[in-house]
């Protein structure tokens, strides 16, 4: 099926990307958040391949596919972790590696250089490490796109993983879209307590519509009896405007209307924006499903993550010593800009940002003397039916 | 086979790119010679299509590779070209495109990501032009990598296509490479009239090396009956000293040599520089590929390109106005500096590339009020053997 973007689709596109380089505010330096959920999912990686490769025809050529790859030190992590897995089961089973094609996807906005020039380095490290276990190649490709909607060729596929990414649309709901001239959604910026019903539910109507479209995408380009796991930012609540799904970004419209009295920012930009996001409860996951029809549920779990990485409990999980000192609202507001500095810089304008970001450590800060903040994240196993 | 790169390959791999972006010294907005080469090349594109298409099983799924694939307008322009010409191809036929699966392959450094932020736009634009002619969908990825060593899967491959880029070595000769000690190349940067006869067996041998690598490494990846067409830098004279092969390089020495009298550049710094590069004669390039063995040549043509891309003799080949009041000198040190400057900077510093550009301007504007001179091109469209 043919997929021409739209031109929201393609705004999307253009200005959602995870902060470039290796700066203080990039990506590669503020993603501890994202690679604890990573590694929490490890299970469903390892669970999922040993059944793949147990239960197919143990495939001579494997396709390998991680969505929304992103840059920096995670990207090449789970790359590794997925083929140290296959490793492992193939030398339990006593079988010959097969040759590995691994395609990382993000949108064309991505950091894909910097994943890049540190490839060399890493297919040496690889052959030395994995000498002698039988490995002998992979196949490392970038492939620019959006995830809703075709990307690759058809059948092509044996494992496909995708970790925080499937929380953001393809676009931001059409009738929330500033274009359409209402604004239902005053000072906010996403669902919210006082958001009218009509919000949440242009809010659902798009995550419907985007990850069927995901689930039919996949579906093609996918082996019968391959895998998926995907973990993503949800909720446990059957509420949209449950605290625990959506107080980011609540915090978030709160640091930017308190700049408009002081006229940093005007009121009606702030209305006119909605976060192309959404969080969904296990329910509207496998209602989705169940809809689509070509995969099979393995493993649903609901997974908690601290805000702040769990720096506030133990100091273990970084090793940047620096960091250590920051309080729990500059480390969370690190790990948002790093996300959302391209979209809201593109709304905004770049020269509030460090502001908005002072503002937003101090609400965050503040937040955490009451509270002891989660995100919620789902995870999730399924496989292409037979 | 495995390959593990070595240090020296490493080196290459990190210090040569087109220069990136798409500034004024960027190689996006000085490949117009690179261009012209690439459109010389289209009837053996062409043809090798339609022999392919034609004789062997007609696919269902097309691999198509584009070596060196650079980055700026070239690259898209060169895909657009392929696919129109499969899209002909199949309609004269009568049978529905295959499935195109597009990898672009360059070195780790290519600016990857000024391509890829073009590809919304270049797939709304294939399937608006496509439509109706049958073609469905098209899947580009980025394959970075050296292609002295394998890249893509096992019999993947139907089309290779590599333009300019096969002139560059995996790594310069051992037996110069500085670290050696010795300096048998004094005051020049690639073969010379004054270069002794054991610098043209080192450039020699290391082109054999690489090119019988880089064939049996092809010949792994493609399906029997794929074919390639590759262009780039090469000599009608068997001499490898003759000026048509490296007068380029020579003038680029002389600039550099004038700038040691004035403390810009040490001379040792420049003896113990050696250009991974080489220009082979059609004879033996044939040699390596019979010597190989899994190819058969189908058609060997010389081309020969101004260097200035022919701004001498005409004003139509430029659609940039400004350009067209460059004198050649101007032009050719443009062209040039795009594509050795990250190479040269990494050995003589950053600083000294304004200067040392200054000056080769004027002395290739100087040969230009003697000579008319023009590169020679090597055009080989060659078949895997079933």
């Amino acid at each position: 099926e043919t997929h021409t973007h739209t031109e929201t689709e393609m705004e999307v596109m253009q200005v959602l990307h995870m902060n470039k380089g290796e700066g203080e505010t990039s990506y590669a330096q503020n993603s501890t958040v994202q690679r604890n959920i990573m590694t929490l999912a490890n299970s469903f990686i390892e669970e999922a391949l040993v059944v793949l490769l147990c239960n197919n025809n143990y495939p001579e050529s494997m396709g390998i596919a991680d969505l929304g790859c992103s840059s920096g030190p995670n990207t090449l992590m789970l790359v590794s972790e997925v083929i140290g897995a296959i490793c492992a089961v193939s030398r339990q089973m006593d079988r010959l590696m097969p040759e590995l094609r691994v395609s990382l996807n993000d949108l064309p906005g991505n950091d894909f250089n910097n994943i890049f020039v540190s490839l060399p380095a890493f297919y040496n490290k690889l052959k030395e490490e994995k000498l002698g276990s039988g490995f002998d190649q992979c196949f490392i490709s970038g492939v620019p796109g959006s995830f809703y909607g075709r990307l690759f060729p058809r059948r092509s596929l044996h494992f496909v993983h995708s970790s925080s990414s499937l929380h953001w649309l393809s676009q931001v709901p059409p009738a929330l879209d500033s274009k359409a001239g209402v604004t239902l959604n005053k000072g906010k910026i996403y669902i919210s307590k006082t958001s009218p019903v009509s919000v949440l539910e242009a809010y659902l109507v798009q995550f419907q519509k985007d990850f069927s479209l995901f689930l039919r995408s996949r579906s093609e380009e996918m082996v019968p009896g391959g895998s998926m796991v995907l973990s993503f930012m949800g909720r446990i609540s059957a509420d949209p405007s449950d605290e625990k799904s959506c107080h980011q970004w609540e915090l978030l419209s709160h640091a930017l209307m308190s700049m408009v009295s002081e006229g940093f920012v005007q009121e009606e930009k702030i209305d006119s924006f909605n976060s192309p996001y959404y969080a969904p409860c296990p329910e509207e996951l496998e209602s989705e499903i169940m809809k689509e029809g070509s995969f099979t549920v393995d493993r649903l779990k609901t997974i908690e993550v601290d805000w702040d990485a769990g720096f506030s409990k133990s100091h273990e999980a970084q090793n940047c010593t620096k960091s250590e000192t920051l309080t729990s609202g500059q480390r969370v507001a690190k790990t948002i800009r790093a996300v959302v500095e391209s979209m809201l810089e593109s709304h905004f304008g770049k020269e509030i940002m460090d502001e908005l970001f002072r503002r937003y450590t101090l609400l965050v800060d503040d937040y955490f003397s009451k509270a002891r903040p989660k995100y919620v994240n789902l995870v999730i196993s399924i496989t292409k039916k037979g």
